[in-house]
């Protein structure tokens, strides 16, 4: 309401909007270049695409959200640069992974699209969060090919609450050049960023970034409106503190799951995603009581249906205990 | 505030967006799917990569917004489809000039990307309007070439609340196929939609239309924050009133221009835009006086500065009173 | 030199060019549309782009050279749709792995890129040869799911010449729709072709595949002297004989290999690809005597260098034996 | 034939075409670097794709062959990127109109896709060509912007043979960065070179071009054929010598149209080609006697059919003659 009053500039020649570097860079603690956009999606491909020639390919993991549930966004935004995925365990590469993929990928020559950019995911698809040594040695690794990283940040913020650092460690001070920034998830209606910490690498892209953004239909006109939800979400720690609650519901939800026999988890829940496997009746069960499930493809060689349990800022306490008890009953 | 109660499904499974097509179909009087969005840039570009392959091309007026103020949009979304312009007086496209372009074209053979759509702009770039009947012309030539007609309707409430007539008659009942519907500069925080009329001719493109969404990062998960602004603009006709009062504002400045010996009025005013040619230092003036304008291209051989005046609809009698006050003084 | 008398139409206006259809219908027993290209990547790029939106995907087993070998050209030509890969022990996809990869891609919904085209390779990248049994099983299963398959037929002539059946059977007899005809490795300067099989499901690419051609760069104004290269390998069954010659030659390299304690075949040698892994010592002792190598990865947990011989329609028996010679020497 | 011998290396790995370098800069008296390709479609869409983003645009002449007749091929190439074109007389573009257009686009800011490259055509698609001052002058105008400068030179051969200077005169000496270089028209089978001069504005591109070339499908795997026919060309200035021939034919035609009453020559004939204006029933009388014409759109206010005549190194003067003798029949 506050961001409506008043007649300002379009584009993001607005108060709040002229504000968003300097918050997102007093966050961070450095020099950024903060650009907002509505979707995780438009951040992650608009991110890539300033680092990637349309010839060239980012590096990723096999369970990466840009390369399964964007309906291949970021190639349509790299203009069919090639996503090429590496294999892991539980979502986190694995350092030596990505010196065999790099060097393969050399080896390959001409035939082969040379990898431009790597990407990594904090916390990862399957709720696991990289310890910071792990995520430097990545971002070194890259670094010495020469490549950027970008990390997609959708849950930057879970990944922050568990691992108790600050922001800034997090990412630029870990190697990271690229940040998706995601808001929505932790309490906006709908605002990411794309933040480059600014450093030689991604200097050179900075200048035309607004043109990807315009071009691909995202630039606001009302740009206010966009930066006001960022602006909130960044004003006294409000994006970790809603986080930090997720993550307790999380937490709350796996202890619940583990006094019940038929459950299984098979990642550890370090942010704010459970997967389980349950019997596939009780998850019928479940279902046939009211609550909704998105299957996952359950792993080879086990029986049960498996599924993921997301709390949210708003989740209460006595909704995750009513589907404890409704468990356990 | 309403749009935020309670959980719902995301990606527009919730009521407010489920209702959308039903809304729309009644203010539209027929069959739509209507697809929201957050900018008319990225409404027009969906729009027209669902009906023209990567090696065709769409034909538009010289003037029209998706060739020259869109930074290269519609390209990027159609996958390097030309625009093809055609020259016109004052925005409105002549039945002659359609057909001797499609002459053109077609006589090209294999040197020239196919037309597969028509793309028209009401209200124009210029501010004019198209009469119906010479909208229904253009249509029917289209359709007469196989060819699919799209509306840029971003002020086609300024078009209607001039025309007086139906939103039915001022579309599909003229022959129009799909509409980039806009909100945002009718009163929206930011919010158009891509109205699709039910025939023959978009029925094949409506089944992937939404995968074109997510493909270009559009796709809210949150999706009700957008559907509720489009649902608020539609009731009781807000959308309508809103820009007829746009539209009084830009006649009474008209009005006001007249009685100024030095401005000329290149253009008829029949939406909410003015265009004026005011002395040079007159417009120098004004600036030092506190307003600000964009300076479009003088004609040439004319002399003075060609600016554009656009109220819109929270522009004030009071505030227009002084602008032509103080050009008087 | 034949082809270059006289004065004759440009862009395949010419008697040669336009004889193409017909000497492929009559070899392929059945109603053809040949496109000529210069290169393999040229015809698979441009066939799947036909046959795929650039927000769809295609479905190839992981070791096609389409994913790994074109430099990212089907992702170009096909403007960012991507390239699903199955996994397979040798090169050929399993039917059940194919009924897998459908169904997961479909549970993905709209965050997963359709599948539009499924692309097989004969023979296959590891050097096997589908037996017309499973080429026909997985085309079925493609249709049964209204896609349509294309074969990468790179060495089509010599799989025809290992599995002894006519052109047609290894083809739309079991159920290919677009072939990529590869003729430059089996005698041609460079020339390949695109055949569509016209049936209900080429026949709608069919009007404006040239189009693509002249997009891409690849409509030759002096058209003939590519099609008389395919003319000449056609005639007479060259291409047959040419490939039937390089397999045999691939057989007695097998065979010598098989008396050689130290040298493992992984994969059945069933056209003309014979993949060998030999002590890394003797690779290196044989580039020392001046042959030349290309090394694949090896597979782990052997040791060993895995390497690549490729006779050809021009490998002359004495060259064979003396690396056989050599060898065991 | 003399390249069909022995066994060699492929894509380029061959002593032909490593050759290529030193031969081309033999000819232009500098260092380059030259990429052979098939079609003048290609080598004016790669070379523009390497010196302009996708979200950017190319300045050139209204007539440009990449703006009307490659079929969409230039914008294919650079994923969208735009051609902005000049308005001209005779296919010359003027300096003023140079300058007008690069400050145009400017001053649209984001709203417009910036210039990243100009593009000129020598000789011209009217059969104009510029002097060399004024090719200097336009050259000299686009480095000022830090832009790069393309030519288009099919018809290159043609140019200098009318100019009287040599290669490098024609090119890089008058400021030309980057070269489409036509061997086609003047004698080869199917070849054209992209050349980039060496300096600051083309180094960063050079490394990764073969890369595009590749993903293409325009990298050969049997090179050496299509650089055999470059070597031949370049040759004892057999490009020139067959040029020359082409351009005296077309003076002759010339000649002989002057002394015809009805025919009006709208363009001065420089290089190769003719356009005429001839009475309608004299060209539908022409073509009863077996001659075929490519029709050009008439000028307003002209009356009867303007026609190209292009003489061709294999132009026989009996042949024009006999042409001649039937026009004044």
């Amino acid at each position: 309401m506050r961001a409506n009053a008043g007649n300002v500039g379009s584009y993001g020649d607005d108060a709040l909007s002229r504000s968003l570097n300097a918050r997102f860079g007093a966050v961070f603690e450095t020099d950024v270049a903060a650009f907002p956009v509505v979707t995780g999606t438009a951040a992650n491909s608009l991110a890539l695409s300033s680092l990637v020639a349309p010839y060239g390919a980012v590096l990723c993991d096999q369970s990466a959200h840009i390369s399964n549930d964007e309906g291949g966004a970021p190639e349509f935004f790299m203009h069919g640069a090639k996503l090429v995925t590496l294999p892991s365990a539980d979502g986190r590469m694995d350092a030596e992974a990505l010196r065999t993929g790099l060097r393969v990928n050399a080896q390959g020559g001409i035939l082969k699209p040379p990898i431009h950019a790597l990407s990594l995911t904090q916390a990862t698809e399957w709720g696991t969060v990289y310890a910071l040594k792990d995520l430097a040695d990545l971002c070194a690794i890259a670094h010495d090919h020469d490549i950027p990283v970008h990390l997609d940040g959708s849950r930057l913020s879970n990944a922050i609450a568990h691992l108790g650092c600050t922001p800034a460690e997090a990412t630029w001070k870990a190697g990271v050049d690229v940040l998706s920034f995601g808001g929505t998830k932790c309490g906006a209606m709908a605002a990411e960023a794309v933040v480059f910490f600014v450093n030689d690498r991604t200097r050179p892209v900075l200048k035309d970034f607004e043109r990807r953004i315009k071009r691909s239909g995202h630039l606001w006109s009302k740009a206010r409106f966009l930066s006001a939800q960022l602006l909130a979400l960044l004003e006294d720690g409000l994006w970790l503190k809603n986080s930090a609650h997720a993550n307790a519901m999380a937490q709350r939800i796996v202890e619940g799951l583990r006094r019940h026999a038929g459950a299984q988890l098979p990642f550890e829940t370090q942010g704010n995603e459970v997967f389980v496997i349950l019997p596939d009746r009780l998850v019928e069960e479940l279902e046939a009581a009211g609550y909704g499930f998105y299957r996952w493809p359950t792993p080879e060689g086990v029986s049960g249906t498996l599924i993921r349990l997301v709390p949210s800022f708003h989740t209460r306490i006595e909704d995750v205990d009513a589907l404890l008890a409704e468990i356990s009953a």
